[in-house]
């Protein structure tokens, strides 16, 4: 056990290895005492699915509420291969120069061991992971998108009580994990590519319109041009689009996070925005709206739960969609069919 | 009721009044024998509110099944000043000359009393709505767009076994009920005007995706020419995105609906679709998609309200969705505060 508590490295290692659980006391002691160990045994619980695991979680994370909420939380997304992860390490390496503590988080819906998830490979972050200013988390691993984000949200939570302001939270690929990071952050960055335009890169124009500062990395060598070009007509496309709530005209910039040129003035812009939201009362009213759908999203989703995993609904389910595939009754009359199997039970 | 009984013309001036119900066999009579009143009061019957109008009706929906699923239809929609009225009209003429049977329906959430609503004023398609082989009917009102979807869904099933084989459904503006409409078509056309670009006509991107047939109206006069340019520019647009699940190539095409050039080339167009989706066995299979959708719609909509109208959690809901937009509690811990005290009683 000493070797897992006193190390600041990679606790996750131990993640398999049967942990004997703390108290709520010595969670929120160690979180608030910026303990990273604690912290990274304390996101472990979020993660369990295991009932006790997650009523022990609960109640430290309801300790740790009136600590969290200061920090800026910035979704980063982009292609595979618009390079996320040098880049979040570059930008990482800037934010912790300025004096400030970064977690960097991921969603990925897809990895269903934490292991194999974006962040696990530390060694691609190996400054930033190192510095004692840094926390990095691999994605939390999950059957459903909303399970995941969950667990990501309530994660943000912690680490913010554990005195970390800057919060980045990276996810993979293209779309709805995006919807799902936008809707706990404060600030979307989006990181394309010199040249090809966004469809091109696979982002759908709706990714492209929720981005507060958009980045065109790798801006470096002979694609300095392009990216400038690029630059350029990102710039005009944003300057037609529609005002945003935030009243927020979104940062097209180039920089090159492999040369880590670029990456201060990124940051600074993430300061200019920080303090223009909280100034005109966006940051604080979205994230009041923010809570408000995750409180509604948890609850769709319990309900539909605990209607698909009812064991009459379940068995009847597939020959009622089949009924209504085949026009045989409506959707509203293969609904009421379901329900009133769930509501007799 | 003999005047309401036979007149062809607006049985929904008698709407309000206390029409005695039928049979469910006399109303399936009627409506497979294409009398348009009966039809115009078991519509009547599926936008009411009342239990036992309900039951009703989904009897009457029951028995209409299997005569239904034999039109195309089709979606319209576009932002207001488009003349989206005068172009269902022409293009509802072109349809009847080609010996079909045309019903127009219209699905617009904002409006509460259905004669306020769109198509209540019938005057705007006097031609199309005075002939045997057309029917008009106002939008359904509603609460909720789901509601109104449903309604408008459940229509479109009675209008088919009434025999009407072209079913265009008018939406207004832009945004959601577009979503609701394309979930119900076959064939979703945008109307849009020459020269201004789609985020200036007030259009969603994502709308413009979703279109098969793209028509520049108001092509006349010296609009002629700006008109012309709108469509090249469309179809380069249309030429970049990515192919559709339908194999279908959106046509980006001009017309006048006012003075009745290129709506036959239109109506040709849908046909060509039509053709196109069936051999290759898209609509069928997009149809079923559709149909298992509003399944789980429903289900989501029945759910949801059960639990928020719940008076328990009525009452305390208010009071948690404060604790969690202040950070009292996490939006997990406040769905679980509402679950357990709904799954208590």
């Amino acid at each position: 056990m000493k070797s897992e508590e006193k190390s600041n490295f990679n606790p996750d290692l131990f993640r398999h290895r049967k942990a004997s659980l703390l108290s709520v006391e010595k969670y929120v002691e160690g979180i608030t005492q910026g303990d990273r160990t604690i912290l990274g045994r304390a996101i472990t619980l979020i993660e369990s699915e295991r009932v006790d695991h997650q009523q022990l979680a609960q109640q430290v994370i309801e300790r740790c509420m009136p600590l969290s909420g200061k920090s800026i939380r910035i979704g980063i997304t982009g292609s595979p291969g618009v390079g996320k992860s040098t880049f979040v390490e570059a930008l990482g390496q800037v934010v912790i120069q300025d004096d400030h503590r970064v977690a960097v988080l991921a969603i990925d819906p897809t990895s269903t061991i934490s292991k194999g998830s974006i962040l696990g490979d530390k060694t691609r972050m190996e400054q930033l992971s190192n510095h004692p200013r840094a926390y990095i988390r691999p994605s939390a691993s999950g059957q459903s998108l909303g399970g995941v984000a969950r667990k990501t949200r309530e994660t943000i939570l912690l680490c913010e009580a554990a005195g970390y302001d800057v919060i980045l939270i990276e996810t993979v690929g293209v779309g709805q994990s995006e919807i799902a990071v936008h809707s706990m952050t404060d600030l979307f960055l989006l990181l394309l590519l010199p040249g090809a335009g966004d469809e091109l890169q696979g982002i759908k124009r709706g990714i492209v319109e929720m981005a507060d500062i958009l980045a065109i990395n790798k801006s470096d060598g002979e694609r300095v041009h392009l990216a400038r070009q690029t630059q350029l007509a990102y710039q005009q496309a944003t300057h037609l689009a529609l005002a945003k709530d935030s009243e927020w005209v979104p940062v097209v910039t180039t920089c090159s996070a492999l040369e880590k040129t670029g990456i201060g003035e990124i940051w600074e812009s993430v300061q200019n925005y920080h303090q223009s939201v909280q100034s005109n009362g966006y940051l604080p009213g979205n994230r009041k709206n923010q809570a408000v759908f995750w409180l509604k999203d948890h609850i769709d989703v319990y309900l539909r739960n605990s209607f698909y995993n009812h064991p009459a609904v379940a068995r009847k389910k597939e020959d009622v969609e089949k009924d209504v595939m085949l026009g045989k009754c409506s959707p509203f009359q293969g609904a009421k069919i379901l329900l009133d199997i769930f509501e007799k039970e």
